[in-house]
């Protein structure tokens, strides 16, 4: 059986990027660049006040309460038309360029403005002892310079590069496509979450979680419902499910008599790459993929219980959708934490356990809730945190410091 | 000035849950329940094999090597025919019901099958040297119980709680709607990112940043594109922006002579809680309400500089956005980490400083960036968080402990 390492070793092994697009920057947020992008101009584009204020030369000033003349007024979006000789000054607004002659701007709250005859802007007294060269001034091109490359290949979108591209004057760029994930639940037990279960009936609950999961990620989802226990239901299923990047089986991975998945999936094309791993809940974890000359499907056959798919889909499925979708492959960050009782953990298999995350002053505390098992999802949305109990039997004591994901 | 604490106070006080709609719960993930959600059924419905294996009476196994009857065969979704007696043994499928008379069940793996003659099912030896009544079964209702609360009002719904949902037949759910923002971009310098700009123009970023700052948080989003330095172009894009819960206004509130913003806003109803918030970027912030018998719509003007709307975005709208989609009021939380050089801080604003931030074995390190001030948004670009400087003029020195965003 595999480690959790080496399962996962498989996985980025064969999670490579998927092709890319061109995206309307209002849609290629959470994407990832596929390009390289220059800026077109220099940023500031000129030399530019950062407040609003007066441009004056600094050396006029010598002490607080001198008195310059106001020769004429810049806002934003204007361009000055007069230089700032001595002894004069330019009222200026934030981001508006500065006056030839300029060396500084003192700020508006610094300043007093005075009604002069004879002098139509009137005068401005400085109420600051020293005015330095280059006092709330921007220079031209200082955050960046047309032609230089702003943004490497592989950059993630976030807001901030959505409006550095609007700055440069892309508003559309070529990003790693989003994945698209299809969700497949299988059993004869199942019926949809819209009926009313019978005797030794349940409500399929994977597939509309393992959805959702997938859209969490950033993916474009396609629900394939339910697929019976035999050979021709799941193949047209599983068939129509390899038209999306990642497909997740849920159920029928197991050793159960019923658990034809492998077998369907290995009809299909699809190469089993491993089959269990070394965790609870999630050891009947399945990974193949479909191989051809122009793409790699992944396919998970994640287990049937709820709890069991959802650990899986976070250890193993998520920093794949993360690769596919040009990030780096990362496994799952997990914290430090201090255990607020006693847990006894046995087996041979690293556990995830359901808790409580809790921050303290002093630190993380994290409660292990009272879980029934795989599949009690009532206990799981209680949750917001997985604690993660290495290997072997022995117990756990309050207070002792373990891994939380 | 008010001071970050004050403000948020302000805002939490207007910022309430919005009216709760119905949404399938494919499109509810990430939304807040505006109902409390009761089982219509017991999970699991009946007892329940959480093991593929054989279900025997535990007091059967005395010593490893016992020999039992195969009685019968239960997969998930059939119902078991026949009672365990003494001596027998049901193999069962994980998740299929528990035969009468059976108390345990003993795994697959710890079990060998053997073919007899007469017995068409067979035997089965336990190689285990003691069954535990109660082992590997997971009681009826033991998750939840048929007319039992298991969502209340408020809980927000992650792919757990959605698959929970589908597990009591709820394919839709009331909650919360999804506010809705309009962001409006202005100043006469500006002009769309799909033009050239000329001397003493720039492209809009803020618009195409904000939008997905606001995407982000959950929000549906409404682009009102950039309004001009007067009252006839702002009136009428203010009005189409009140419109939406939120309204967003990039620039047009600092101290310059055409910052028309608040007057327009006057004009048009909305009453102004606060302006300006002692915080370095964004001090010239201005938050209003427009209120009505039925609503409150929020208005905020951030300042027209890029970096200072980053922060004010993520300061103050992002907590008022998780008000209205009825989570918590809760200030962004920040976390301690080292500095990894000196820094300057000067001024009576608490300063929120562009820095990388690095996980390492002993802790968090963080880096101020070269930042060339509040127009620098390919710096921000670089920075995965905000290192926040308490108000005061000293040095940080390398290795002191700061607040990181």
């Amino acid at each position: 059986m595999l480690s959790i390492e080496e399962a996962l070793d498989h996985i980025a092994r064969h999670a490579r990027p998927l092709d890319s697009v061109q995206a309307p920057i209002g849609e290629a947020l959470g994407r990832v660049l596929a390009e390289e992008i220059a800026s077109d101009v220099d940023s500031p584009p000129h030399d530019k006040s950062i407040v609003d204020g007066y441009a004056i030369r600094a050396a006029d000033v010598a002490a607080s309460g001198t008195r310059l003349k106001v020769v004429e007024e810049v806002v934003a979006g204007d361009v000055p038309r007069q230089a700032v000789e001595a002894g004069g000054a330019t009222r200026i607004m934030t981001g508006a360029p500065l006056p030839d002659g300029a060396d500084a701007v003192v700020m508006v709250e610094q300043t007093e403005h005075v009604a002069v005859e004879g002098a139509p802007l009137g005068h401005v007294v400085i109420q600051s002892e020293r005015v330095i060269v280059g006092q709330n001034i921007m220079r031209q091109a200082s955050s960046m310079r047309r032609g230089e490359t702003v943004l490497q290949v592989g950059h993630l979108l976030r807001p901030a590069e959505i409006g550095l591209l609007a700055e440069v004057g892309r508003t559309v760029a070529c990003v790693v496509r989003q994945p698209k994930v299809a969700v497949l639940s299988t059993g004869n037990e199942l019926v949809p979450p819209d009926q009313t279960p019978v005797a030794g009936q349940i409500r399929n609950s994977n597939g509309a979680m393992l959805l959702a999961c997938a859209q969490r990620a950033g993916a474009q989802t396609t629900d394939l419902g339910i697929g019976r226990d035999d050979h021709e239901s799941l193949g047209g299923l599983i068939g129509k499910g390899l038209q999306s990047d990642v497909l997740l089986i849920s159920g029928g991975v197991s050793a159960g008599v019923l658990d034809l998945v492998p077998s369907v999936l290995g009809k299909l094309g699809v190469r089993q790459v491993f089959h269990k791993v070394a965790v609870k809940p999630g050891k009947p974890l399945w990974f193949g993929v479909l191989e051809s000359n122009s793409s790699t499907k992944l396919v998970f056959g994640l287990p049937g219980n709820p709890v069991s798919s959802l650990v899986c889909f976070e250890l193993f499925v998520r920093p794949a959708l993360a690769a596919l979708s040009g990030e780096s492959f990362e496994p799952r960050q997990t914290v430090a934490a201090s255990l607020a009782g006693g847990f006894d953990q046995r087996g041979e298999r690293v556990t995830y356990y359901p808790a409580q995350l809790n921050e303290h002053v002093d630190g993380r505390v994290v409660a292990p809730l009272s879980w029934k098992g795989s599949g009690d999802l009532r206990t799981l949305a209680a949750a917001n945190a997985l604690i993660c109990f290495p290997a072997g039997t022995r117990r756990f004591e309050a207070g002792e410091t373990v891994q939380v994901m």
